[in-house]
């Protein structure tokens, strides 16, 4: 089998066989096919497409790249969740102890914020202490023991998916549905969820800008995942505002907090429940929706999601009470008032550039090599139809410097719109597949 | 400037600008564009093809990445030719010193064979101590001096196009017409000439298989050359057999010789009188055809071609004399024939799979590592449409081995059909373009 054949025949129109992909992902991770080639070949897949069999043993192959985690039976409680990436977006940190307080195990693998959304690794590492390199064993005892475990992949997980990925992001081949599908489901299942729900993000702060492609992204997720055997729906939600009241690192972590203690914002409660109700379901651990939120509201009540996320936390070596220690957690310097400049209600989110703004004030990173400041970020006081009147607090800017926090808060009277109409709120939840 | 952006716009069907094409090739040319961001993009030209001017910009970019060759007015007399290459192809080495005999000048680089194709450079190096490694400075005066001149590119020759070529084989980005126009007019111009004429071969030894897509070739060469303000026109020409009797390296420089002393082949005379015919017309030496033709003839009869190619061959240190001396000229060890097994006519030859027993025979490359026997081959005496009679000799195989050239003896049976119809004889100029 030649490389180039290959190649010449995506670039035809020709499906590949599983052979042919196995021998092309097989040679790539051994270096005897170059980047060159794979970047040819992933422009020809851009153009071309893949069939749903060409996906399937293409993820796959990607899975069959590296480690998999395998957890004994009974293997439907074993469930995880996926989101396409917003701004403020914290389910994660609050849905794996939530579901695993009701029985379900949530072995979830997570990334870093690259671009305008934060990542959950970030997030976590602002917790004093906290690993997000835990091996693979630590990992699934973890999963076994606690019930949820958050850490990083480790370099052999799914290595084709992050040369691929990391060769995509410079030849602009990243928005492509078999890869990206490719991409998100090797790294999924090589953990070993045996359910997976997607929450596929809609809106100005999200990669799927509107509900067509958002649809279209979801119904190839479903469909690939269920032809690889697992159980999986997906739900769309609304990214036209930040998704609860904070953006950045330790000021995500301390509303999920506030949150397992019962405090909450509707949009963040409502799409963390429907998550958490199907992956429930999934687990066959609640037959039924509504039961599912019954009981994931009564371990919200009685603090058992609150003690998992605890537990969690100590698992992997974070230090949950020095969350609340000055000393041990940095806080920012400078905390600086965005105040509604008239009266009306509040229209419009620009969450694409609230996110950017996250990164300028440090909380993200430009290159993958940059630091990122935990403490810096924004929290939100008003969300869009809310009626708001001159010199109302809007938003708190938390900066490291004076200067950098009154530029950001002129800034944000670009991105957060106010007006004289009330506006069309947008729903939490668009759309509900599989 | 970012290069994945230019990559997306190509992706996405968008012309590119010509500081865009500068950009990339420059980048690349520098090494901040890489490999696989240019096999990338290679691959969405292949898919979204390129207008004219990207194509002039892209052929320009490349030209203008290396040495370009000046030579001083009246620039006309500056010619050149190009074949897209055959079985057989020796023409470069009659016409250059045959149109230079006429007063024209050719400033010829050329290449080595891969493929099934021989190379003009492979065929000159058969003659003793001929060197295809001449300097630019060598090579400017010794069209100056002797009127024509045929060598390799030296490493910065068009250096994007040496990159791009290797680059193309391995990604199947090889079959595009702008990255072809690209690839032969920036290594043609750099050297200098203004005028140039196409021999475009068309057949089963031929990459164009058909007239149309010979013709297309054609045009879009035509087309972009004029747009760079260069006189050129095109020759489709037969390539379903052997172009002359030899295939081989000292076979075919044998043949030009015999061709120079007034013995040849229809075929080839006939491509090469009109080829040459419009390079003395495109050099502003003839201002027709037919007075161009009488000319060549002259200095054909007159021994003045043999001579000019005796003085190249001696100005690039060539032993002109040696190759008729057995002790300096290796010849082939064995000579096996290749007779007609029926009556009947010369139906067929398989043009492709001839080229390639020329390769098994060791006269030419697999790799491009390969070394080159220069004395094996064939020499064929048969044409398509000549009558043959059981036990008459076809064809000659000169090989290094005997057990070999049985072998091939066999497979030629294959390769050279006799029927008892005769079939239509191949007309040697198919159409002519510009």
């Amino acid at each position: 089998m030649k490389a180039v054949e290959i190649i010449a025949r995506k670039r035809d129109g020709i499906s590949l066989s599983k052979s042919e992909i196995d021998f092309f992902l097989n040679s790539y991770i051994k270096g005897s096919i170059k980047d060159y080639q794979m970047s040819s070949l992933l422009m020809a897949v851009y153009l071309n497409g893949m069939s749903d069999d060409e996906t399937v043993w293409l993820t796959e192959a990607m899975v069959d790249s590296g480690d998999k985690i395998v957890f004994p039976i009974p293997d439907d409680i074993y469930v995880d969740k996926h989101s396409t990436g917003g701004v403020g977006d914290k389910v994660s940190l609050i849905l794996a102890p939530l579901v695993a307080s009701c029985g379900a195990r949530v072995p979830m693998l997570s990334g870093r914020g690259l671009g305008h959304t934060g990542g959950t690794l970030d997030k976590l590492e602002s917790i004093p202490g906290f690993r997000t390199d835990l091996t693979l064993d630590e990992f699934r005892i973890g999963v076994e023991k606690i019930g949820c475990v958050i850490t990083g992949q480790t370099e052999n997980i799914a290595p084709a998916d992050r040369l691929m990925y990391a060769l995509r992001d410079v030849t602009a081949t990243v928005e492509s549905i078999p890869l990206i599908c490719g991409s998100i489901l090797s790294k999924k299942f090589a953990a070993g969820p045996r359910g997976l729900v997607f929450d596929v993000k809609c809106g100005n702060g999200a990669f799927m800008k509107d509900i067509e492609s958002a649809g279209n992204l979801s119904r190839n997720l479903i469909r690939i995942s269920k032809l690889m055997g697992r159980n999986v729906r997906a739900l769309i939600t609304d990214m036209n505002q930040p998704l609860g009241s904070a953006a950045g690192n330790l000021l995500e972590v301390l509303e999920c907090i506030e949150f397992l203690r019962g405090f909450w914002q509707d949009d963040l409660y409502n799409v963390t429940m429907e998550l958490g109700a199907e992956m429930l379901t999934l687990a066959g651990i609640e037959s039924g929706r509504q039961q599912a939120i019954r009981l994931l509201k009564s371990k919200l009540e009685d603090g058992s999601a609150l003690r998992k996320f605890q537990e969690m936390v100590e698992y992997q070596n974070g230090d949950f009470s020095g969350l609340f220690d000055r000393g041990k957690t940095p806080r920012a310097r400078y905390i600086v008032d965005h105040k509604a400049n008239q009266d009306g209600y509040l229209q419009r989110y620009s969450t694409y550039e609230v996110g950017r703004l996250v990164i300028e004030l440090g909380g993200g990173r430009m290159t993958k090599e940059d630091l990122i400041d935990p403490a810096v970020g924004f929290k939100f006081y008003k969300k869009i139809g809310d009626e708001v009147s001159v010199g109302e607090i809007i938003a708190e800017i938390y900066a490291r410097d004076k200067g950098l926090a009154n530029d950001i808060d002129k800034k944000l009277y670009r991105y957060i719109e106010i007006g004289e109409d009330r506006p069309n709120i947008p729903e939490f939840i668009k759309e509900r597949l599989g």
